[in-house]
């Protein structure tokens, strides 16, 4: 085709008729229309993101007010794939106007801007499963809320075009009410007993959340409940600085220009963790400018030469005051109890950092018992015996939060499978009766998608999930001397 | 612990203290600070996709405004993990105000409201390289654009807080340009020629555009041109209105407040595909309402019934006007050159749709040849003749772009490695040296994450990619009857 053609063709479409539909739309819009990226597909997905969300927000609520979690579920089936689910905690509750915001817009709430452990962390999965309770139903959402001495109940749906929440039939309660619940209808889901249901997610949360009592009442009527097995609230995490080991520039630029102090070298000590005298005279040695200039007139060229520095200083890991992991001794309690291994080996391994946030893996092998996954069972036609067929299963957890979906994209599968078995006497892992469990415990979780259901290849996690520090084909745990079976931790 | 205790510690933090924090914050600082659910993180994986946001938006551009797409790349490298990018595109420019939003400011863009199949559709993707650019090297991409007549060129970032573009240093050129050229910065990012990089990108887009010429010069100068095999602009996608067969309760009754029309009858017939006067008797039979009412006085519960009587109805599948597949003859043409197979069966199916949205699959099948993945390769000790081991290899399309990451979460991998291979003489698909091919084509695909690298499994996509409907066992291509190999397309 000649080159004139071309152009003649052009200009049959007008620059009016190419840009006259170039529009903004808000967030809510967006992952109305995208709700996929909510983890919000599949009847019985659906439902278990919905709780996911629930679940999350009343145990970050209860350990931020320092009480000792009771969250009490109800689901109740009103026809073909269209449920009721009631969930109750006895948390702080909200004020009225932040619990709009928090169940009915998207991208607010008090966990992004800090860089603190919490379950959640978005701002976006509770306004979203309002969001799809509107768009199957066309109901609100009814919430009640209260904090002991002041108690409100209102319904709530969002405006999507604007993001904005809409309150309805706003009343306070003359009793005395402590905690929020919320009771919301959903269709286009489903509830089953099966691996990714509601039932297995709870069953997980109690096994990293030992402290939570949760009780279940399923569509059945059945009531199950998960109490504790520990009495103590976790320790409150601290809010964590930028670690300087891996600290990205852009990070680094944008608080130095935030910053309240006057020379770079307080903002480096005030701002960064684990960043002291020494650092400070390291650096100085390393950079061709005064650090005791403006944080303010830093340029991104001398922002880089700090980054520079830093990746040739050492710096103490991360302190563990920040980070909350769930603990060694209360990890073998909850396996024991719930996967009755045979043999079973935890280790809480120390903190470490990715892009300036601190991190740390606790990690878990299980073997026999009701290790793995049963797949298939069947009776020998000689012996009269009858035989299971296993599966390898691993448990992942992202700040105690069980992670069901998209096993195959997460950095925990990535990380576990990539671990060379075969050292610890186990030939073939997949169809092996073992239970790997793994928590990431971290001030922001790098999530693939805004579902939350699985974690990115970072490499700093990957190598620390494989623990290649001590051994380049990477140690899951370190293999005891005889090279048996017998794993001790590493560390 | 006794009741009153955890009363007491829930006084110890105050209401001010639990709220303090709580605040909105942009859909920019979102996707900063969750880079990882835009696809951009691990170096080559985070170069591939900055590089299909631009080729998508060119390719867009191009076939909008009906000109023959000429692609040219040029990859250079500036220092380790540190490229440089410059994309240049034939298409018709954008005034400034536009570019700048389109590449500056995240949920823009011509795409979102409307019903038409383009390759991008959420407006966040090359807003998003932007910002990685402006995180990774601090500083701002460098644009030109212009229609032929008038020519512009400024730099651009992003201030993340606001989301709002800032342009600098603007200037109008004084020769003649037309098209868009875009510059920009990458570190953090590698170039690497295996199967997820950006050459294999480009050899894929190719694949499903032989309408496009595609330059590339790699950052060893090496000169890689995919020449067009088709100089045909694909015809261009009208809007197609959602579809009643599944379309959902939250849209129709959204539309119900929108539109012009003054009942409901006209309502349907105009803003609904394939509903004309028959569907309109058919309804009115099964419905408990007047259908001359005014469609914004439709209740939740009408439109619920409207839905209901939808799913007893029967309706034709959407047009074919609407969707644009790449056709038989040209995936053909295109595997033939590229993958040489022994053996090629190609299918275009027809449309049909999930949740009110139109889509069609495109299928084809090759044994032999370069089909497949070479995934090892020795010399036999007795023979001395070399052995290869392949693997059977998806290659994943959603309105002709490649999708390269993430195929174990992905709709078109669920569903081709659902398909009884056996019955087609195929004993271990996963080890077969073939090669697959699926691209599906819709108004909206469902992507999984704002990184667009798979598609949820939505069951209408499902059954349509196994096609499901003559063969309960789910029918890949419809077998001959002499159980051979030999497929014939079901059609």
């Amino acid at each position: 085709m000649a080159n004139s053609d071309i152009e003649s063709r052009a200009k049959d479409v007008s620059e009016e008729e190419l840009f006259k539909e170039f529009k903004e739309h808000s967030v809510a819009e967006f992952f109305k229309k995208n709700r996929q990226m909510l983890g919000l597909y599949g009847k019985v997905r659906s439902l278990t993101t919905i709780l996911h969300e629930y679940v999350t927000n009343s145990l970050d609520a209860c350990e931020e007010a320092r009480i000792l979690p009771e969250i009490n579920i109800k689901l109740e089936q009103l026809g073909e794939d269209h449920y009721k689910m009631v969930v109750r905690d006895n948390g702080p509750g909200m004020p009225e106007e932040i619990a709009a915001k928090a169940l009915g817009k998207l991208l607010t709430g008090t966990k992004f801007h800090r860089l603190i452990q919490t379950r959640g962390q978005q701002g976006i999965g509770a306004a979203g499963a309002t969001m799809f309770a509107q768009m199957t139903t066309g109901k609100p959402i009814a919430v009640i809320t209260g904090n002991g001495k002041k108690a409100v109940q209102f319904r709530l749906s969002i405006d999507t075009i604007k993001n904005e929440p809409k309150i309805m039939d706003l009343s306070y309660l003359t009793k005395e009410f402590k905690g929020t619940q919320i009771t919301a209808e959903f269709k286009d889901v489903s509830y089953r007993k099966g691996e990714q249901g509601v039932l297995e997610y709870l069953r997980r949360t109690a096994i990293a959340n030992p402290h939570a009592k949760i009780s279940f009442q399923a569509p059945d009527g059945e009531m199950i409940i998960f109490p504790r097995t520990n009495t103590e609230v976790p320790k409150k995490p601290s809010e964590i600085k930028p670690h300087p080991a891996t600290i990205t520039l852009d990070e680094l630029s944008n608080m130095a220009k935030k910053t309240s102090a006057t020379k770079v070298s307080t903002f480096l000590k005030n701002d960064l963790e684990r960043f002291g005298d020494m650092s400070l005279r390291q650096l100085s040695d390393l950079v061709k400018f005064d650090l005791n200039k403006s944080p303010s007139k830093l340029t991104w060229e001398e922002c880089e030469q700090i980054i520079k520095a830093f990746k040739q200083m050492k710096f103490t890991a991360p302190s563990t005051e920040g980070l909350v992991p769930i603990g060694e001794e209360r990890i073998e309690k909850s396996l024991k109890k719930i996967v009755q291994p045979e043999f079973l080996k935890v280790v809480t391994r120390p903190p470490s950092t990715y892009s300036g946030y601190s991190f740390q893996i606790e990690a878990a092998i299980a073997f026999g018992g009701n290790a793995g996954k049963e797949i298939e069972s069947f009776v020998d036609e000689k012996t009269g015996e009858s035989q299971k067929v296993f599966r390898a299963e691993i448990m992942r957890f992202a700040n105690r939060v069980p992670l069901l979906f998209d096993e195959g994209g997460c950095a925990i599968t990535h990380g576990v499978k990539s671990i060379d078995w075969k050292r610890y006497g186990i030939k073939d892992f997949e169809s092996s009766q073992i239970t790997v469990f793994v928590n990431l415990v971290s001030v922001h979780i790098p999530y693939t998608s805004a579902g939350k259901t699985a974690i990115a290849d970072e490499p700093e996690i990957l190598e620390e999930i494989r623990d290649r520090k001590k051994n380049e084909k990477g140690n899951f745990f370190e293999i005891h001397s005889r090279g048996c079976i017998c794993l001790v931790p590493n560390n």
